[in-house]
């Protein structure tokens, strides 16, 4: 079988018609140059700390990326052949072996942003001009494998080359930093800052709550047996992330649920908590009491608040058992915001000196619930398309559920939230592509003028992320032009 | 900075395809002309019984519209700042300094229904050329005052020069209609109707629930403490409604929900309601029973049904009570129609005589429950996209996912909904154009012959409105004919 | 008036767009000429067995299509004069009669697929060139009524001019399957299959409940008064079916529901059942148990499964009583899948040896649950846009809101679900159709090949169908092409 060519066309995900393309294409040249703004997202700040080389193809494309695994498993491919590793560590699985059973399985990727990432990848990053499949299995192998040992190919080399201006990992309050620390002490120049993530001290539902909760104790000095140290706890912990850099916190909770509870009730429910007598809807309402107190800490110490909300975790219970977390399991279910955020809102929706940035997985909500409420309340925003609608119907069902409504600017331009790496100029190059698309229309529409679309594109694909996130205040750390001079000299 | 230009290209919100727009164009040649049916809608009749000149661009065009006002405000913008009134009176802003930092953020509009009605106002109603922005705020102001000054700028003047064939507000039964009642003795030829709107009378959770009541028992003449007298001064004010021109009810509720008690039982309900021991659910029930007894009046009377739900009110709880309602902090929530709706379909659903039109803000609900509830009973309609998506991408999605199932012959033409008087025929023209779009593919497709689309888009511009809010009907007003005779004579 | 000219364009349903729809038109031209596979639908497996002329247009095309009287029905015009049978029998309106008032009310399918689907029977099937208006009634009515006499128009004949390559009917496990044993017995190769559908021994809420079970345990020999004996008597019909052709069950519940309780739990809930003590929470909770039940069954003997959830039957309750089933007033209701099916999934889910086909009419269940499910689960996969889905707009977005998350390979091809037989070839004309000029789409937009677009196209056209509903399986029946050569002998 002869091997099929790989090329990225230039007006890909434009939409067709010629008008729009065409408007689209030069909002698209004044856009694509821009430095990676990556606000959200779960990198492994290990590999900016050691630089080490990645291992090869299968490592770093497939095993951690459960979009592309869980695809394969839906059609009967076990999890194991795949090198995805389990409960029991990681898989025996010859890495080359999987390699090759992902390629020959890659014609179920059409039509998903999973392989327009993947094309980008294998032809801008490792410069591919022949397709995956079965055929090309090796080569690709054999290929990315050698790049990967250059230096060229090192993650700090590859950060740069990416052109991105900060990214943003996320972290768990137990985490002592001591990857980002390395990173500011390193000299190097990259801003890679972390972001203040509390769930599995936040949720008594987390299987790591119990442990974590004695680490968090540790961390930050305070009796978390009481309440008002559990309050300070999280007071310190955010001060350290700040320090390492952090401009926002992160909220995964199973609902959008809020509580606003007198103190001496949010105290008896929190020992509750410890005494381990809760009930189902004590986690929940702690879950929501905290969202507020969050809220209330981030009027003091500045950090933007995201919730992430809606996804049911772990669904295959035998899964779960067997592979853990993780596992592309998490679907998405109805998610209520209007109820669920009033009381929250009720304390402090009117703060314009709080940034609360809200995503969904539940697209009903978009005109419905989100774009109601991000356009009336100060301190909301909307996250962009999320998780299973990270890809072009989905950017594009955002843009025209939403824009109606809260225009604009209450969005907070584009989230890759990948732990894939390699892909996240390509995700950005997606996203930019659709907006352009989709203000191409506008313009071939008459409903908005080439200059006013302009202004735009270069918000979506730049300052509204920085904005939003406080990306754009002064740095505490070394600046990065200052090091890249040092650097060059 | 230079003034940038304002023009409305003819083409607007036509879909680029050239082949759509080529229909649609054509199409829209034959309705662009049609008068406005504007069969329900916000505006003030003491406009029209005073004819009194309208003030300046602030309190004319920016401190009534919630749409404009909500959307400053979700990016921090105090409303006092622009003039909108608070509980404790009007607002002491400057009206210009008000116009100026409206002026100020249209940015925030790219995109938005809004900036599409403005233009159009600005364009065609006060003939700018130059589009509004910091720059030409004072322009604009200065203007817009001398043109309200001129007796072509009066209210009656516009609504001729509009092409309004007939024009809706909405009133309380607690209303006297003095203002209709001087409309209609002054001899001018306009006809402005009335609707009734019983939601004060209705909702014992209405804030001004016990005052309605009672000027509602004085003005019908009825004793309202009992049930049976309730009913009856429903059925006396909706005859003096019907004097005043109404063919329609209208009903604002939380939810659709309605209910066919028995008639002891509602009795009851009513006299728990009175005695002041109802519960939240006795509220709900109350609300429910009234849409059952308002569709048996509406079989005797005559008068069309509209059902207007899903509405959080007053989400915002510190600006309700600063400010009051109406504040743009209205958020729609998910709301069943299929269960809801059932108790008074199974008493009237199946009466041709019965048209009972259903809206809604969660947009889930139009291929999945109204389309095929309308699809079906002889009784139910569906009226227009609605308040969040009454805009070009909302009544695209509303036809896309309404017509395979209940056509377009279960609608009903466009409501403006509105009270920015001057924003109507930039409505209608809006909703026009984008039934023609969305024609004009179905053409191109060859899913219609553009005979049939023509045909279509002639009743949806026009004809449907008038037959379903039986608008067609012969007057008991003097006919506008012989009124313009007079006058012209 | 002069008859409008019907011709059916053969760009039809394709995106207006040229680049879209010249790809679109060459993916259409390899798979316009495919053999039909109908894996699931309601045609009369009498008419394949006795061969009997259909008797008259109305008879035939009108009164068992509850989407065409439906919709006279929601505009005022009643059933009885269109020929629908009641509970009191047959319509006494004549056959001509109904037609005419049919013809007279056209307008009304405007947009609708059952338009494009009338106008491809009466273009392709009968060769009309003229459209069906209140002038060309009776030329229709003679027309259709001269060709059924044909031999040319009897069944088998239809069967074998629409290249049908497998026809799937649906039976209840009480049905003995005598039409499908004449069939078989007949020589003729046209292949028919059944598929299990127990709905009415499964639902104690089915008004035929009782006299069902009865039946049941008539033709299984087994004593249903037992957990046991009932679980056996479906072994025994299941196998009954898959001797008559079967590969598949087929489920429509009210809701997704489904349970996995321990063996005791279920004998005694059966039990509750039997004695007439159950609660609505029982009877929902015994249709849950069953769908694992029938899961279990599956994975021994192979029938895949199918979930048609979610719609609200006979919703208009004086309709029901006085016309019975099946009257267009079955209304969608949102439909929970995520917690719904849990239970079997944790059983099940991972068994690549079950496929369970998800079906809904809850779109918002597309992208939120549904294609997240089936993108990971091995045992499922998502059936075609269905009922009031199976339409241009509703199977554009039933891809464009699956194949990001499930991809292509998660799905099914199409389903025509329809007893109306002469339509089945403009039913999966429709679906190539769009599915052509969607895959066009993405071609055009560059994110797909040509290449690869046609291999989707002839997946979804045949081969997907074929696969999923294990029908391409050596077949225990004598082969059609032994057959057809026995015929041409």
């Amino acid at each position: 079988m002869q091997a099929k060519p790989l090329s990225l066309h230039s007006d890909r995900l434009f939409p067709a018609d010629p008008a729009v393309r065409d408007v689209a294409r030069r909002l698209y040249g004044e856009v694509s140059g821009l430095p990676i703004i990556s606000p959200h997202g779960h990198t492994d700040p290990a590999w900016f700390a050691t630089n080490a080389p990645f291992e090869d193809a299968t490592s770093l494309l497939l095993t951690p990326d459960h979009y592309l695994f869980r695809m394969l498993y839906s059609q009967g491919v076990p999890m194991e052949a795949l090198g995805v590793p389990s409960r029991k560590g990681a898989s025996p699985a010859d890495p080359r072996a999987a390699w090759r059973l992902f390629a020959s399985h890659m014609h179920l990727f059409r039509g998903t942003p999973s392989a327009i990432w993947l094309e980008h990848v294998f032809a801008e990053v490792f410069g591919f001009d022949v397709a995956l499949d079965a055929g090309t299995a090796d080569l690709y192998f054999d290929r990315i494998g050698e790049l990967l040992a250059t230096p060229a190919f090192r993650p700090r080399a590859l950060f740069e080359r990416f052109n991105i201006e900060v990214l943003a990992t996320t972290e768990s309050p137990t985490d002592p930093l001591n990857y980002h620390k390395a990173i500011r002490e390193s000299g190097w120049g990259g801003r890679v800052v972390t972001a203040y993530r509390p769930d599995p001290v936040v949720d008594p539902e987390h299987e790591d709550f119990w442990p974590s909760l004695e680490r968090f104790a540790q961390l930050s000095g305070q009796d978390v047996s009481f309440w008002a140290g559990y309050l300070e706890a999280h007071r310190i912990r955010r001060q350290a992330f700040i320090a390492a850099g952090a401009t926002s916190t992160d909220h995964g909770h199973p609902t959008a649920q809020t509580a606003d509870l007198a103190p001496a009730d949010a105290e008896a429910l929190y020992h509750r908590i410890l005494d381990g007598v809760r009930s189902k809807e004590d986690a929940e309402l702690f879950r929501a009491q905290m969202l507020t107190e969050m809220a209330r800490m981030s009027l003091d110490d500045g950090l933007v608040m995201q919730i992430h909300p809606g996804s049911f975790r772990n669904h295959n219970a035998r899964l779960f058992w067997t592979q853990g977390r993780d596992k592309g399991a998490d679907i998405p279910q109805p998610t209520d915001y209007v109820r669920a955020l009033k009381p929250l809102l009720d304390r402090f929706g009117n703060e314009p000196g709080l940034t609360l940035i809200l995503f969904t997985l539940d697209e009903t909500a978009y005109s419905r619930e989100l774009a109601p409420l991000a356009g009336h309340y100060p301190a909301l925003r909307l996250g962009p398309a999320w998780w299973f609608h990270d890809s072009p119907e989905g950017m594009r069902r955002f843009r025209e559920q939403t824009t109606e409504t809260a225009g604009f600017y209450n969005t907070v331009g584009f989230n890759d939230d990948t732990r894939a790496f390699l892909s996240i100029p390509a995700r950005h190059d997606v996203a930019r592509r659709v907006d352009c698309g989709f203000l191409g229309r506008l313009v071939a529409e008459h409903r908005m003028t080439e200059d006013e679309a302009a202004d735009v594109a270069q918000d979506l694909a730049y300052n509204l992320a920085k904005k939003a996130y406080k990306l754009d205040a002064p740095q505490p750390l070394p600046s990065r032009a200052r090091l890249a001079s040092a650097r060059d000299a």
